[in-house]
């Protein structure tokens, strides 16, 4: 595995990648690898010739109030990680190698970016647009990966790119979960012991709204009070509860076609989110 | 001389000359052609392999109040200037190829896009930096070309192609002007005869100034004001008369370095803008 620093080398090597037509997988993290993106990695190396993870703790991204300098960054087991999963390029550039000075331009999405996390956290879709699309061009990938439990990030970033013709497939995979359900993200290694297994909530109020959606319940209404009245009985704040339209994420009330159930809340200082998809038939 | 209408099958013959490695001009155009945008053209011609001429009205860069319905369309002439002056390729895509349904995403600049066409014209460079994003990606030019008149959006372009890593330089070409010093603009068809005359003291006021420099003055504050009295003479209503960095366009007190003048006025109901750039030894 090569790990790459510089924006202009990266550039360089995923165009004698693309004239010489390879398939190229590219995974976009901020590191702090877990399952959830090996599985991501994983399916890129079984669907590509080249495997690149970017590894950037995209500044743009967070807000005021959030965590970017205390945000982890545990190199040596991240490179260790990636390189077991299959990985061939490890893209880490640093912030002035992706914005050098004058860097001025940015991506922003519409109404896909307005609702859910994008009023929770402004300017974060903004941040994430931008350097996504940087890091397209810079890698060139033929197919991207991205996971499920960022599932309006991941619908964004496929808009984008079909949008601006990044010339890529965007291919959101499942979220892969801890025992007990809760989805992985590396915010969880933030919870007390008592808040990770109130965590797991979150799953279980999403898994009996899609029960209940099957056994035929099409209330929006009903279902967003299934699940506050479910989490509300541990110590989680709801941030929002929510049954969409999976393509536009604009809120359903009578359900019908392909829905995602969403939330949001925070447990102590954590905020996590977690989601299911449901065809509705 | 091919003309496509089509975006999916512009991308397609775009990749292919970049898999063969042609040089690629392209020039970016509203239509209504006139000399400016033909030694625009001609210099795609002389440095390229393939010379793309896009055509294309952009209705996100019109505000409410402007005249995006009646922008003019001469869609036979076009063809036949730009045919003349050495175009392969007339890329003239409808709406619908540019911005297909559920399209959302936007480019955005920050300092450079504020100040001079940007506080007077909400959303204008958005809609410039997106449609040329798009432009950029469809065509994959080596190179392309753009007039200097339209000083601002020629920064900006230049600007979002490297940010976004676009893969292309942007040249800048001098400003093709009429015999008394206008510079030439498909607006300028609309002045009034007494109008017309009048126009052409813009570039009388930048000329002086730039005259004034030469001799020594480096007072902004006693130059914009010369210029200012200058076009006072017409019936044109200034709208900006400034002196500025020529690369971050901020406002220059004291002159040095490389430094853009600017106006832009109205005569009746035409906006017209011009510019200098003058080298402060």
């Amino acid at each position: 595995m090569t790990v790459i620093r510089s924006a202009r080398r990266m550039e360089a090597l995923a165009k004698r990648l693309e004239r010489r037509k390879r398939r190229v997988g590219v995974v976009p993290t901020m590191g702090c690898l877990h399952e959830g993106h090996l599985s991501l990695i994983r399916a890129a190396r079984s669907q590509n010739d080249v495997v690149i993870v970017t590894l950037f703790v995209n500044p743009l991204q967070f807000g005021p109030g959030e965590d970017f300098a205390r945000y982890p960054r545990p190199f040596a087991r991240d490179r260790a990680l990636a390189k077991a999963a299959g990985t061939d390029i490890l893209f880490a550039p640093t912030q002035r190698e992706l914005y050098p000075r004058g860097f001025q331009t940015a991506v922003d999405l519409g109404a896909l970016a307005r609702r859910w996390e994008g009023a929770s956290r402004a300017g974060h879709f903004r941040g994430v647009a931008t350097v996504v699309t940087i890091l397209f061009r810079l890698t060139r990938p033929t197919m991207a990966y991205v996971g499920q439990k960022d599932y309006q990030q991941a619908l964004i970033i496929q808009r984008l790119a079909r949008d601006l013709r990044l010339g890529l497939s965007v291919r959101i995979l499942p979220t892969v979960r801890e025992p007990d359900g809760l989805a992985m993200s590396s915010r969880n290694a933030s919870l007390t012991p008592t808040q990770r297994l109130q965590a797991a909530t979150l799953f279980l109020a999403l898994g009996e709204a899609r029960e209940r959606i099957r056994g035929g319940e099409r209330s929006g209404a009903a279902l967003i009070e299934g699940m506050r009245r479910r989490i509300g009985e541990t110590e989680a704040r709801i941030d929002y509860a929510a049954i969409v339209d999976a393509a536009t994420l604009e809120p359903v009330w009578r359900l019908r076609g392909r829905v995602a159930l969403l939330v949001a809340a925070r447990l102590g200082r954590t905020r996590l989110i977690d989601n299911l998809l449901v065809d509705v038939s």
